[in-house]
């Protein structure tokens, strides 16, 4: 059983409202002897915080991270790491009259009709901010897999956002940490910052947007078949992200159109091991790791917190007229960039270690 | 753990290879007193069975499922209900050279290089006729949903093959089982036939597919977020079948050029209950279902497995081509639509016994 | 995977080291709309804390536990709930020299094989602090199990204290909240009050116990064989409690001792259902509840720490005397009862939820 | 959620009815590349196997069990072993009036009372027959203990039978498999023998027993705190066994009557490691196995189907005298020898599993 948990090994459980005292997440089954430290942690944090840029909520928090558990002389132990940000700022008065009001396209009806009672307080569960907690574990999977895994980079970016699409023949990886779309072509930037706030100021709307994350360095015969496969996994991983309605690994749904010659990577021999002419894989067969790069991809709704007024009704089955005055971002999906690095690497640490449980640090089939 | 099992509560775990003895599933957790017999299985078998048509694996077996535990006097008994599929056709000398080749596409190099070690014949555990196990229970998932959600319906059906789509101003709900595609508009079905047999009997190739899956009358209510969620269960239980690369609820990738203008489903109240004046979010928010039908939507990629030769490899690092002469299906898609279907009623299940748990038979949050 | 949680869908996650800066317990799975504040939880924290009588440890905490999520309002929400204690009073310099020695009968040695790395104060990890977290979940339990099943009654008492023995013949069950052994016999009180005592202050000694729980009112039918047996669980639950060496249900250990003839309990036909002769199965068959008391019996060691010197080694394997200098108490037993009584609540909870899930409200199998 | 499974990473899921057509278990998470056939796994089953000798059931069948998947030339694949073995003598004839009347001290009634149907035919799912299939998958787990831990040996003998208990001043652990009581002392046999003959021809009773296992030659560092305790593992392990009525470890149930200065193992240098001046521990401290031989020890109850009537009533609660003429043993805990070690085996592999997830093959802490 698993509602607010995920992970086979390396076993992350989320908890916390958008307004209570606190949220965090419980880490449990880290390897010991791994270095740990808050800042570690605080470093993804920023990259995922509110108010960042104008493009993103203008709720300022710190959003610090605290270890109250697992870590000993700068190093964990092996036992339960507890990650806690107090929420410090809760204006919870910009959200009064979401007690008796459903917003079109959020959670609010379904949470009431499930429960029978619900925190509505920004969102309360349901609220993105849950995924701070996702971030700081994250980085603790992170700095795990720097000590697994030397070598291995997680990186996540926008491809699409609204009309505007990633032109993938301009892809710069190193672009994607220098401007606050994590965009890989530093030149089409200007255009996405205009678009972005022509539609915040002038349309009072939202968009939706692609993010795709990329692991690379990982090697070959990381995924569990038949139902823990690594592509399983991730998916499930990026689908259980506030506003994710699609999830891709490799040619995704384009797979649809292809035919087997076309989609099939061919294989050779190189000097380090097998090489593919392709990668419409996205680095997975029949769900385990192929030692390419592995490629998962997401979209992101538009949040339906927005100034344009829609129709919806209240508890007492009132029609109602709802207009979200509060702080919102327009495209929700720039944050979700770091969210889903952080479920990527979470995912990532865990598969190492299902391997070792069932194989240990022996050798893998050999080719050559 | 779960490396082959799914299911919170309502636990699948299935196990065999394409060669061997036999293989099967094993279901724990079903409610007792639901009448049940093989009878009822066989027909989900049969609807997946290779050599159903012209367009499927001429492989001929009669894919007869025995129950061998967990039913007494036609009911179940609450206890793990076994089902077994016995391999009665297995002509493994089709197969002999796949042991020391690694065919693209498949799964056979990450295999070996995960445990060292494959059964070869036909593909091992990672053949699609693991999926059989998965119809099996999903048949028994659906006599179990008949008991707990009368009118509930599951269905699913083809929305693109390659190049054709289906055009959804024809759709016709009723159409789904009268043709060999399972395609919501019988007028299309020459057209699909004759694009198919071009593409095998002239071209050698394979192609991939899309197929949708829809819930219909299920209550608002299920679902348990944050990490089992009932959208992040549908999906992790699509993308765990074979030869799926893209999953989407609703809009799905769509969402990602979308507006907040346009995605949000308003509402407005009506004589049963809330009202959606569209179902972008695919009958769920924030992983609980809404009361609107359930739309899941996977992509399944070409089959590898073709006449054109291949670039591949041997275990010894030497280059081959490929050329796959046994009996394959050129689109796979096609027998993918009875497994999404017993995924679906496996996780339906699993979710109404789920909300039980927590909130028993009791009253919902009340609208109105 | 459960390295530190446990439940099947009431599922509790502790974590937190003795001298850390908090502990607590992430509370998953509990039915919404349960009254809970930390009030509540306090009464039976009180119970275990520390520094209650002369006879348990000097460490004077007020171990208050805090609601960090899942409460709205005064009510569970059926999300996550954060229980949190700090850690006010953290004398680590008594510890000092365990860091590089071994304490007997303790797991400094084995945390350290395993770890290569421990938190060494105050027993880091497996210090019997951590059994505070259980019991605030413990509490959130029984407020679920109030609105549940009304009437159940979960107690525990000792039955053995070293050379001391419960007398059965006097068992009187409203005396057990009235003294600090919660013995059901306030007559014997002062004997055992004395002979701990005399073992403490003169011969630095401690002294071992056993505990009984009973679960009272429970109705028939809990228990999901043949794995989730409700005898499994409990008796897992309180292996899990540190210093427990031993479990029995009903006979226990005595029923290997015993003939087919003494052992069955008879069944008869009473006004409101079956009757039993007698409760040698504890409460208990094939894994379900009979509606008779549920009872489950535990032994605890004697703490290993000790003013009397006792041999061992260094980390660089150096022969050491060791003295426990440190606040211990002479028998940590009387501090597992309310542990004891809090385990029970969450397998007992736990297992409404299960049967719910499978079973749902309806009827059960009538008898008459 | 585990009602049918039990094992963290090496997962063991059982199936199947006294009288149904087969039962068996499903392994998953089994190490690859570990030889294994059927024979290695009926040496097990042999010794379990009812018929042996005239104090176990006289129901003569072979117990052949089937690798219906998993294995391939020899050797384990890493995907799920199904084991089978299928009920050839069903002479439920013998059971007739079971399916109306609850025998006392059997699971007849809390079946009913929980799942309103049951399969009668020779107790069902309740029956001890059940541990066919676990003795078949700890015949899997011994096998791939044997790559991984060489060395490791996993023994159960009996130390009591109703009135008669092992002299443990003349224990002789070569004894062991030399008697059909796997007693260690040879010269007692010829008692056993005779009093167990009296009391079933003569009183037409049955009586309990205890059964020690002991796993000597495991290294230290097995067991993951605080809910993964090899202890609670092997504990529950036990208690999941029909009949079993307390586990202890070490000690166990007489700690309570222990002083600290009695209790603890003293630590001293050997040249391999650390030595203990005694193991009243069991092996393992803190949850965590400590290089000592582990000792675990559970008590039978005496089986309630005996030739001597009892009260009861049936499913309409008239009353009814019970007489048990089919087959059955006057002492079941002979045949739970190999059943205990089973559980042993597998929950031994399990954790040698988990603790490769979390530390791999790597150094353990070192002393010395």
């Amino acid at each position: 059983m698993s509602m607010n948990s995920f992970g086979h090994i390396f076993r992350v459980t989320t908890w916390g409202e958008s307004h209570g005292p606190a949220l965090g997440a419980t880490v449990d089954g880290c390897p010991p002897n791994i270095p740990l430290d808050a800042e570690m942690l605080q470093v993804w944090l920023d990259k995922r915080r509110p108010g960042q840029n104008k493009h993103t909520t203008q709720r300022n928090e710190p959003d610090q991270v605290r270890i109250l558990s697992g870590v000993y002389d700068g190093k964990t132990t092996g036992t339960p790491i507890q990650l806690m940000i107090e929420n410090t700022d809760q204006r919870s008065k910009d959200y009064g009259e979401i007690e008796t009001t459903f917003r079109p396209g959020h959670a609010d009806i379904t949470y009431w009709q499930k429960y029978g009672i619900r925190d509505p307080r920004g969102g309360g569960r349901s609220s993105a901010r849950e995924t701070a907690a996702r971030v700081a574990a994250g980085g603790v999977a992170r700095e795990a897999l720097k000590a697994l895994l030397p070598g291995l980079q997680i990186k996540g970016y926008m491809t699409q956002m609204g009309a505007l699409h990633l032109d993938r023949t301009k892809f710069d990886w190193d672009a994607i940490d220098q401007n606050p779309f994590w965009l890989p072509d530093n030149a089409a930037v200007q255009e996405w910052e205009d678009y972005l706030h022509h539609l915040r100021t002038r349309e009072h709307d939202s968009v939706g947007a692609a993010i795709e994350v990329v692991v690379r360095g990982a090697p070959a015969g990381l995924g569990a078949p038949i139902y823990a496969k690594l592509d399983t996994d991730l998916t499930a991983a990026m689908m259980s992200i506030n506003a994710v309605k699609g999830v891709e690994i490799g040619e995704g749904m384009a797979a649809a159109g292809l035919r087997g010659t076309e989609n099939a990577d061919e294989i050779s021999m190189g000097d380090d091991g097998p090489l593919f002419s392709s990668n419409h894989a996205g680095g997975i067969l029949g769900g385990i790791s192929s030692g390419q790069d592995i490629v998962v991809r997401f979209a992101v709704k538009p949040t339906s917190s927005i100034l344009t007024p829609r129709q919806s009704i209240t508890k007492t089955g009132q029609p109602v007229e709802v207009v979200t005055k509060g702080r919102h971002d327009p495209c929700v999906g720039i944050r979700a960039v770091p969210v889903g690095e952080a479920m990527a690497a979470c995912v990532m640490l865990d598969h190492v270690m299902l391997h070792r449980a069932q194989m240990g640090d022996g050798p893998r089939g050999k080719i050559g």
